[in-house]
């Protein structure tokens, strides 16, 4: 990354006072790990912060230390405004609406659109908190045992732990370079991406007890009363279908979640070589290549007929792209 | 670890021509990877190698480069004799019956005996692949694209893909080498802990939908008509245990595993600060105070409700330790 680009934000953040920092709604640990590594840096050299996110801070990421100052609205004036994590303005949901562009757009989205009036963006980085701890000292700030803790944490969240197809030996590196600066990487892991309910666990409990394979298709049914029998309190799959995607011998892995008023969400999971945003567009639902959904008119019986085949042809290569 | 030592080895490794590699029984994929990376590098160098599983290869680690050449017995004579792995020369099985003191010992067990002539053992690292990795060059042996991935397996095997409480930053930056030098992160890290079977799947999935929590105690129950109704091959959990440690607000996990002639395996589990091994010996079992199992005479209920009470026990603070 250009070195006066961020040397110009290290100056922005000494001349500031008041800084807003913002990252996107629905937030990951990246989004909450960039804001809170950011701004309780910033703290530390003395300025005044506010943290927002739109959607408040998620049960998984309370944990972190700061995470109780996060609010879901800025108030007052600020001679700073920082984005954090957002491939557009918009994914910060209203909380920006009457506030003029932002000062700063620090992320590493590929589909970034430069919205800021300088923009930190590196999309070879697997986080924004890796882009952060990768620059902190340029950008005049301390790493500290807390900032060190939340910049990691976006780190392993977006890395689903150090697996993803985007790995580098720089985020490793990055990754060592936290834990010196004290970040326990074992407990942070575990609080991060181990934080499963009861009640998620009895869900997949019947999810899995109906999947089946038909050549490399694999599909599981969660019922509404499957639902209700476990208390589980989400309309979505809990995650169930990054377990599906880790059996052997699997193309494509599909779930279908029953919903009320005869509707049925299914999501799609693809090995690389297949493109099942394709299919979930012809129901009307979109997403990318590996990892696509749509929600889709009828029973659970007559969707699972129809989304089937559809997948088959798929699988046959009746699909091109 | 004395730059000596690992001098002296090297010096071995350079003069001798039969080498003999060993790892122990039950092989994991430290065992593989460091028996596959160090036979690999001292075939790049000329030498001829025996490498030796007295179990064999188990089937998730057949992708590595070289496991089509490990043999479950040795044949012939050799100038040098290396253990990988083992605490103790036990550990390999009968293999080594009849041959003298190993050379070389290479190791990162804390319980190591220094049963070699010499001993290279870090207990410090957190695999046996690693230590090799880190001294690589001094012991004079190519650092290939095949040996960086058969390194990188057990790296990320004995760590449960970098998460264990041992992990250091040393680790990370070695694994960003390994990388490096070819080894794809992303690949070897699905190939080496995703490795599920449909079965084991179903079976969990049977498992799960049995989960019971009161206070801070989880169990769940396996019984031979599940293990029949999913078609999983083996007697024990699949694994199960490892998914319920991760399930929020539990202190001690179970399962309750029915066995055929009116017996009952017992696994627990247990966060830092509880020793179940002690609860395991009461019942004629053992392991360490994070993980223990016994397998115990009577019927699933009868089991369940000893177990239970003996376990409420200790979580109530009766047995100190």
């Amino acid at each position: 990354m250009d070195n006066h680009l961020l040397q110009t934000a290290g100056q922005l953040f000494l001349d500031s006072q008041r800084v807003l920092l913002v990252s996107h709604i629905r937030p990951d640990g990246d989004a909450v790990g960039s804001l809170l590594g950011l701004g309780l840096a910033l703290q530390a050299i003395g300025k005044d912060t506010q943290m927002i996110l739109a959607d408040g801070v998620p049960k998984s990421f309370r944990h972190l230390p700061g995470s109780d100052q996060i609010h879901k609205n800025p108030e007052g004036n600020f001679d700073l405004v920082v984005v954090l994590d957002c491939s557009d303005i918009q994914r910060v949901g209203p909380v920006l609406d009457g506030y003029p562009q932002p000062d700063l757009n620090i992320d590493h989205h590929i589909t970034n659109l430069n919205f800021g009036r300088i923009n930190l963006v590196d999309t070879k980085a697997v986080s924004t908190t890796e882009i952060l701890a990768e620059h902190f000292q340029v950008l005049g700030l301390p790493l500290t045992r807390p900032v060190a803790a939340t910049l990691l944490t976006g780190l392993i969240t977006d890395t689903l732990g150090f697996r993803t197809a985007n790995m580098t030996p720089k985020a490793l590196r990055i990754a060592a370079n936290l834990m010196e600066a004290g970040a326990n990487i074992y407990t942070l892991y575990q609080q991060a991406l181990f934080t499963r309910s009861l009640q998620a666990a009895r869900y997949w409990g019947s999810g899995l007890a109906t999947i089946q394979l038909e050549d490399r298709m694999l599909w599981a049914t969660l019922t509404l009363k499957d639902r209700e029998e476990a208390n589980y309190p989400g309309r979505d799959d809990a995650d169930l279908i990054n377990i599906l995607t880790t059996i052997n011998g699997v193309d494509v892995a599909l779930i279908f979640i029953e919903q009320k008023n005869n509707k049925v969400k299914v999501s799609w999971r693809a090995q690389p070589g297949f493109d099942v945003s394709e299919i979930a567009l012809q129901f009307g639902g979109g997403g990318h290549k590996p990892a696509a959904g749509a929600e889709i008119e009828g029973s659970i019986e007559e969707v699972r007929i129809k989304v089937l085949a559809a997948t088959r042809d798929l699988l046959n290569g009746k699909i091109k792209y």
